[in-house]
């Protein structure tokens, strides 16, 4: 039956039953969390041979004795891991603690109030100046503009990652767009894999946008694959140093969905230039990283070929999950005409999107089912979908069993709420 | 022989003769180094049980599993060991990563540019906002108020802590005045313990200066004796508690200096309704500390007294290292009016005063005989020591050898100069 076709007859009879069943799920009294994107257990459990490893090991090759102070940058071996991870020199690469949002953070920060070539260049003295936000997108993205004040403009994402064209124009015509948000591999939420054409054109902004025009560009999820052969990522800094825009582009990427969700250890790249200017924000505030725990990080991963036999681990135990998501929808919602949802190939989401104006009526319901979602419109900057539609699932951490039943719920939730919009 | 008293005749002499030693070291190429304040070897070898003693406890009691993401406040068992090192309620404090100065920083920066108690109170928006500044102090909570371009207004440390007469008048009379460093214990150069005056004083600040005074109480050295039956700090939010300015002080502590200096855990204390505003910023730039790390910590040092049992050790290693600074000290300048000193009982540092306006050619004097010390005006603001005196001597890193040496070369140079103004 699709919506579109079906008499109201056969819609109020459909909405009974399905109501029928909603009050089971209710009267249940489950709760299934299917909120945000963390690693579950199993995924965990893969690093624990870590925890012990230092022993005797807590002095670099160097000489350099890891459980002291120093060492802004974060250790060689360190750097350089995330120099392969994130496709750079490793002159190019600070490794941090284990968040690299604070390290977007603080980069964000530094070229609002300091200016990332010094003081002349910050954002703030240009008076209100604007991001681009791809949506839907990452909500703690869009929260560090919130907080630093910077207007967000929304450019649709497409199959192939931004809309370039929109962006383009949105560049040419206004001044004060100073930056983009990019999550350029299995995008969060939608699972897009920029094309090699977007690579190029977002290397190539600097150009128009000028040297104080910063693509951050957030690699969360570039070793996430669920598959052999996955589709590959362009290398954005070669397409920098074609276009001589290196110093518009700051890559960030961590192991912390590798490892630890908790105690991975993060990288921030960029233009030598960039990190000199960053760096000296850096020694204000910290001595240096913990040493300890990115020896022991890189004492288990090695190298970018260690971090993909790595992840190969993590794939067999997420593709389960995620196949688990599409049959659900697949079988409860295809060809019904109530919604549509991506079917990504890595990454930690599935973006849904329901019948306009039903994106917060379908999260009340499922929570008010013991199914709780991200809220509608955390995709969006502001909170604010314009068509209140997008729904980001998160499948990693519950159990294959607790999604089965979660998605059940989701789906029955999707299709109350969208014949009711009908009837 | 004092340098009041000598004779030019024999002021020549002697010249020769230092001029002759420090040739003789000069010539031997030395390395040595008194510059910052980290832990040696064996202090940080007390510690290294913590490495692999995770295994099988990476849940917490309360079903946590501190590998994932998740937590702001840090764990309840790590709030509690800070609530205990800073004599305060649980609530009151948050554990974050090994850096205590970066909740300084974060916390200077949300004051100034968010406002402590909501964006109204943002500092940015009182204007040409000015600090104290306890000199001499720690270049790094110096660096932190230039960062943010707060003006720091110099206040003498006498003997029972910071000069309050000097304290209480520019408060008074000056409402730009917002803030004031304080390391009470071994204060970082000079040893000083506040006495109880002085911090029931520092505690009562806030009825004068307002509400968005804030005492920034960084008690690095709170557990750092040197003896048994040390001097005790009073417990200065027991007197916030009794003026009601509970909101006016932020407390920090950290671990780094206990266990491992770059891979401790931090503890930033204040009231409950400081926390909650502070937290905003936190949940901006993070999910929450890392929280292995924090089990890790707290699994060795249990409760404040397995710090205190802990931190003997510590002290047995550097007794002879102070004790080491002393003896030159006493034996090369005792008597001789080329200076003084201060004789800690805990801490990290000895401050030498020179006489006026040698500091900075003593520094360079030793560095030109292989001694580095910590660059003259270091101690102050702007790195201006206004009389060029101030010289802040680290013993804990170099051997008791490398010390022995060390101090013998530092002795000359001071010996030198201080001839060498006189003839």
């Amino acid at each position: 039956m699709n919506l579109e076709n079906a008499t109201r007859e056969e819609l109020q009879t459909l909405e009974q039953k399905l109501a029928a069943n909603y009050q089971e799920y209710q009267d249940a009294g489950l709760k299934l969390d299917l909120t945000r994107g963390k690693p579950g257990a199993a995924q965990l459990d893969l690093a624990d041979e870590m925890e012990g490893s230092l022993k005797d090991k807590m002095i670099s090759e160097s000489g350099t004795d890891l459980r002291n102070y120093g060492g802004l940058d974060g250790i060689p071996a360190a750097r350089k891991l995330g120099s392969e991870m994130l496709g750079l020199r490793k002159s190019e690469v600070i490794s941090g603690d284990h968040s690299s949002l604070t390290l977007m953070y603080l980069y964000m920060l530094h070229a609002y109030y300091h200016g990332s070539q010094g003081p002349d260049t910050a954002w703030v003295r240009e008076g209100d100046v604007k991001f681009l936000a791809i949506v839907p997108g990452y909500d703690r993205h869009f929260t560090i503009c919130e907080e630093l004040g910077l207007q967000m403009v929304n450019v649709d994402m497409l199959d192939e990652g931004p809309d370039m064209d929109a962006v383009d124009d949105l560049v040419r015509n206004d001044s004060m767009i100073k930056g983009m948000w990019c999550v350029p591999k299995y995008s969060n939420p939608t699972g897009n894999v920029y094309s090699e054409e977007v690579v190029e054109r977002i290397a190539s902004l600097g150009k128009i946008a000028g040297s104080n025009f910063r693509v951050m560009w957030d690699n969360a999820y570039g070793v996430h694959d669920l598959f052999e052969n996955p589709q590959q990522l362009a290398n954005v800094m070669d397409y920098c140093r074609k276009y001589g825009t290196e110093d518009n582009l700051i890559l960030t990427a961590s192991t912390s969905k590798i490892t630890y969700a908790g105690g991975g250890i993060s990288f921030l790249g960029t233009s030598e230039k960039n990190l000199e200017h960053f760096r000296k924000r850096l020694s204000v505030m910290s001595i240096g990283p913990n040493k300890l725990n990115q020896q022991r990080q890189v004492l288990f991963l090695n190298n970018i070929e260690g971090v993909r036999a790595h992840m190969r681990k993590h794939a067999e135990i997420l593709r389960p999950k995620f196949a688990m998501v599409q049959k659900h929808l697949e079988s409860g919602l295809g060809g019904k005409g109530m919604g549509t949802w991506c079917n990504p190939e890595g990454g930690y989401f599935v973006s849904f999107d329901a019948l306009p104006g039903l994106a917060q009526e379908i999260v009340r319901l499922a929570g008010e089912a013991g199914v709780k979602l991200t809220p509608a419109g955390a995709t969006f900057p502001y909170t604010r979908d314009p068509n209140d539609r997008n729904i980001r699932l998160s499948p990693t951490f519950p159990s294959v069993e607790d999604l089965d039943l979660a998605m059940q719920i989701f789906v029955t939730c999707v299709q109350l709420a969208s014949i009711r919009k009908r009837i």
